[in-house]
Formats: structure tokens, C-alpha cells, sequence
């Protein structure tokens, strides 16, 4: 694979007072979101996180703290602005919506406070009154029984920002890699008949430009890869590459993009290939996630992009199992709340278009 | 994941010298292969080999030990027995065929040279003669040309010992992991109609005799993946883990074996998860090669399980670009033949059936 220099990149110094503070959903109340968003705050001055406040949930956060032997300072605010105050001090929690969670045993009490808290964020972000969303995990199927009608978070996010699903593209990001996913989630036999040549380049297009405008990258270099074992050889194990992702390559590159592939994807995410590229664009789930996962399991925080605004998330559920027991890792979390500022900072700094 | 104690192994001391010699085919003589055969040689002592010979080429290992600054000493054998006795003082090769191949520039003598040496080391491995046999990498298409009609030396293996094609399972072996992809070098849209109880039974079962039998492992621990994302989570995103690998899972479990799953792939090969398991069953080439590139690129060894004789394999292939430049690691040459060597002692010290 080609190697280049690593991208240069533009880095925004001193600007992180003028970004609007970042809006936290509490995810499902009994799952370990609120663990974990109190233990970040607890955390927040050795991880260099930018001032958060939560949706809702005073007690609950509370309540979440204690049980991983934490009193947390709680402040409630009225105006997100607030929060850029009192940050240092407490933990911002905007609005008095709450409940009084038991952990691992998910209620409908709790959906509603997710749904509200997640509608509340998002709306915040859209206004501009907070500079980016980070989203806690919920469980689909419980807050459907609260009239959430939507397959995800991220597909929540399109619709509210007006916008199709394929506007809105995942992105996992660790410390050692960043991939996307083409297609989602969906059957693997469904696969092959959703990936286009419009599909790939509507979506590279899209991760091309969040990673000059929110990673401030200034000419992001994509490596795609074959849908087929050794990217097809040539055909001999699928003409996918051939037919679709080839010409679709192509194509970006005759835009200007730094794009290379089909890449075989099985050597593609090995240390001496991932500084060749600063994203993956993979065919379909476990593509993407299966590198990810592997390298940086409590790290990977899911990003979406194409979005008018930032929002990140955990890479991880709301793990009901654990939740309470003082054993989940704030890592995702912590790492999701750190992305959500430095984009939001780039942003609000505009050093890029 | 269940995370039970690690599985005991049973080691074989003092049994070494019992085993017979290795035997190791060139691959083609224009590849890297010899280069590293004869670097595994000169490291023999550091990296704990057990005696080896290459089958033919000893001006072409000559010649690849030069390429790297080495002077290589060489020492022609009539029987494999003799390679136990010199090994310590040179680099046994048994026969006298050879080429004097352009390093990178491969052609039919040289094409030649492999098919003869990988039909010979399996001849002695059939026999006996040989305790285990190391194949060198080939290029399939050129094989080709003088004859080789198997899609790979897998099938080739398979078919000089009279089995099916399903009968040989490739198993890819790295320090951190193991993983068996179900079906290998298939267009992935063919993969799901593929897929059936009888294949992953047959297959489970291969793997977990041979974990026993040669890798010294009393109650080998089977992770068996889904083949969609999630797993399918109950059937929303893909049925063929309630229709096939659940049912599949429940014989293998019925019959004693120590097999779990369907688990996510995602998740499943991250470090807390690994110590779970002995091997992971992956439903098809990505699946499974992704997270052992990933993970340890430069050390992957590839073992054909279910033949009466032991093949290993270094994971990668010819690499002509590099072949003759000092560049290529001999991590993945060395570990194979470390790896044969030591299954080829449990077998000869027969400490388990």
C-alpha cells in the first residue's frame, strides 16, 4: 500500500473557551451511562476534557456515582452557558426530567427519561446552544415501547437534523484506527446487493469532508476495501471490486481525493499498513468493527458523520449485566466526550471551512 | 463470554529427538521463501527449532542467504534421518534439484523447482520419513503453468493424502490468537448459502481432535462467531444463526465438546474476550484472517488440521516485490517451523491418542 507523510493537520489552540459547552444524553438510566458520565466528570482534569453538562438525571447520576463509592457534585443549570461556569466545580445537569434508576433492571420510567434526555440533547446541538452531543447508550427495543420509532441513535440524529440515513455515516475511531462501515446493519446476504458505486462515493465524499471540518485533516486519505477475500484477485473470488468499487475509487480520485483501494482486508488494519491512511472505508459491519474492536476494545467511541451537528457516543451498550457494580470502563465514554470538544473547538474556531 | 480456566496442555519433554526431521518445501525460488528458510537456520539455536532439511535448491538457498549478507552453509542428504545428525552445523537439503532464480522475477525452472519440492516434502511427511511438513509460499497462477490444477497447496495436501477438500481445515495461528475460517476462498455473496450444520459440525470437530492431538490441548475451548452483525440479535439482522449455528452448536455440544456460542465477531477478539477460548470457528475469510493480521502480522502461521501428516505454513505469500532485498522478517517461517516441530513431537512421543 502507498505509504505518504501523515497528513498535517490543523490543531486549535486556545480556542476551547469560545465552543459552546458539550450535551450529554444519559442513555438508559439503569444501564452504566451514568457511571460512566459521572466518573468522566471525576476524571476530567487528567483526561483534558472540555466542559459537558448532562440532560436531565441529578439523581440519577447520583445515584450512579454512589454506587462506584463517588459523592458527585451536581449543579442543576438552566442555560447550557452555565455550564462553561461551573464545570470545574460540579457536574452541570441541565433540566429537573429524572428518575430513580435500579441498575441492571431497565423500566419504562427510564425509557422515557432516555428518550427525553436524547431529544433534549440533540435539539440543544441544533440550536447551538450546545457545540456537540454525545449520546448514551440505549436499548432500542425498550424505548420503542415509548414510541421511539427509529432502528438507532444515529438514525434518530438524520431525521432530526432533516436529513436521509445514508447522510449520516458511522465512523468508529480508537487511538490506532478509524473505519466506517458502508452498510450497517444488515444480514450479511444483503450485503453484496446494497454496496454501489453511488453508495461509496456518497459516502466517502461525506467522510472526506468531517475529516477536514471536525478532525482538521487537510487532505484525509481514505483506503477502501474489497467486499471479497484478497479484495476478489482479480476476479477469481468475486468481481465486486471490478465491477463496483473500483470505478467508484475511480471516480473519487478523479474529485481529488486522496483515496486508494480495493485494499484485501484482512491485511489492511496490520501496524505497518494503518499509517498509509488516516480512515478505512469497509463494505460492511464486522469489516469494520472486527479491527476496531480487536485493537482498541475500551477505547472506540462511534462518531457520526455528514451531520450539521457533532455527535459522538461510547462504542459500547448500555451492558445492563454490569451496570451498578462499579466494573465498567469509563475509557469509550471519557474518549467520546474528548472528541465531541476537540470537534466542537475546531468548529467554533471555523480554521476550516 | 464464558471464561473458564485455561484448557491444560499436555507438553512433551524430552521427546524431541524422537521426532523425525522436518521437511521444508521451497515455495517458489523467486519468493521470499528461501531467504527465510535459510535466515530460520542461522537463528535455529536463538529461536529453539527442532532439525530441519529443505527439499532441493541448495544454490538457491545459497543464493538467498547471500542476498541478506549471509554466507549459508549447506549440506546435500540421501535420507531424511540424516538431517538430525548435521543440522546443528548446516542446512540440510535433501536432492539435488535446483534453479538460479532472479530474486522478484519468477519463471517456469523456478516454477518448476516448487511443485517438485512440495510434492516431494509431503511424499516424506505421507511416509514418515519426515515428522512434519513446512510448505513455502507459491504463486498459484504461475504453478499453474506447469501443471498444479488445485486452487491452493491446502487442496493440493488434502488430495495427496486421499481426503475431500472439507477435509483439511486451515487454522491460522498467531501468539495472541487462533481462529478456522468455515469457508475460505469463496466470493463472500456466496458465503451464507454455504453455511450449514454439517459444515460447521464436521469442520468443529476436525479442530478440536487435532487441538488435542497435536497441540497438546485435553478439552480444546471453541468460540464459534455469527455470520451476521450482532450475531443476527435474535434474528433482526439475519436468520442463519437461530437456523443453522445454534442447532449446529447444540450437537457439538451434545456430543462433549467445549464449544460456545453464537458469539458477535466484533467483540469476540478483544483481549478480554481471548482468554476465553482455545480457537475461534469464524463463518468465513475475513471474519477470521482480520483479527490475526491485526493482531500479529508478523507471525501468523497457517496449519492445515484433519491430514494424517502435519503441514504448517508461513502467512503470507511470495512477495516478489521484496524477494532478495533484505527485507522481508522470517517472524511467520520461524514460528511455522517451530510450530511443526512441536506437534510433530507430541505425535512421536504419543502421549495422547
Amino acid at each position: 500500500m502507498d505509504s505518504p507523510a501523515p497528513a498535517p493537520t490543523v490543531t486549535p489552540t486556545g480556542t476551547r473557551s469560545s465552543a459552546a459547552p458539550v450535551a450529554v444524553s444519559l442513555g438508559d438510566p439503569a444501564g452504566i451511562a451514568p457511571e460512566l458520565i459521572a466518573e468522566a466528570w471525576l476524571q476530567r482534569r487528567a483526561a483534558g476534557l472540555s466542559p459537558f453538562f448532562a440532560v436531565g438525571g441529578a439523581l440519577t447520576l447520583g445515584m450512579a456515582a454512589a454506587s462506584r463509592g463517588h459523592t458527585l457534585p451536581v449543579r442543576q443549570i438552566e442555560r447550557p452557558a452555565q455550564a462553561l461556569e461551573i464545570f470545574e466545580e460540579a457536574l452541570p445537569v441541565l433540566g429537573e426530567a429524572d428518575c430513580a434508576p435500579q441498575f441492571g433492571a431497565p423500566d419504562e420510567a427510564g425509557a422515557r427519561l432516555a428518550l427525553h434526555s436524547l431529544t433534549e440533547a440533540t435539539d440543544l446541538a441544533r440550536t447551538g446552544a450546545a457545540g456537540a452531543v454525545v449520546t448514551g447508550p440505549i436499548a432500542k427495543a425498550r424505548l420503542a415501547t415509548v414510541g421511539f420509532a427509529h432502528p438507532g441513535q444515529t438514525e434518530f440524529l438524520a431525521e432530526a437534523c432533516a436529513l436521509g440515513p445514508d447522510d449520516a455515516v458511522m465512523m468508529l475511531a480508537g487511538p490506532n484506527l478509524r473505519t466506517v462501515p458502508l452498510t450497517v446493519h444488515e444480514p450479511l446476504a444483503r450485503v453484496p446487493g446494497l454496496i454501489t458505486p453511488e453508495l461509496i462515493t456518497h459516502k466517502a465524499r461525506i467522510v472526506a469532508r468531517a475529516l477536514v471540518r471536525d478532525f482538521g485533516l487537510v487532505a484525509p486519505r481514505i483506503a477502501i476495501t474489497g467486499l471479497n477475500p484478497h479484495a476478489g484477485e482479480d476476479g477469481r473470488m468475486g468481481e465486486e471490486e471490478i465491477r463496483i468499487i473500483a470505478p467508484a475509487i475511480a471516480q473519487l480520485q478523479a474529485e481529488g481525493l486522496a483515496v486508494t483501494g480495493p485494499h484485501p482486508a484482512d491485511a489492511l488494519f496490520a501496524a505497518h499498513e494503518r499509517s498509509g491512511y488516516d480512515v478505512a472505508l469497509c463494505m460492511y459491519h464486522d469489516q469494520a468493527l472486527i479491527p476496531i474492536k480487536t485493537l482498541d476494545f475500551d477505547a472506540g467511541v462511534n462518531v457520526t458523520l455528514g451531520l450539521p451537528i457533532i455527535r459522538t457516543s461510547p462504542d459500547h451498550g448500555t451492558a445492563f449485566g454490569i451496570a451498578g457494580r462499579n466494573i465498567a470502563s469509563p475509557g469509550a465514554m471519557i474518549a467520546a466526550l474528548r472528541m465531541a470538544g476537540e470537534c466542537a473547538a475546531r468548529r467554533a474556531a471555523g480554521l476550516l471551512p
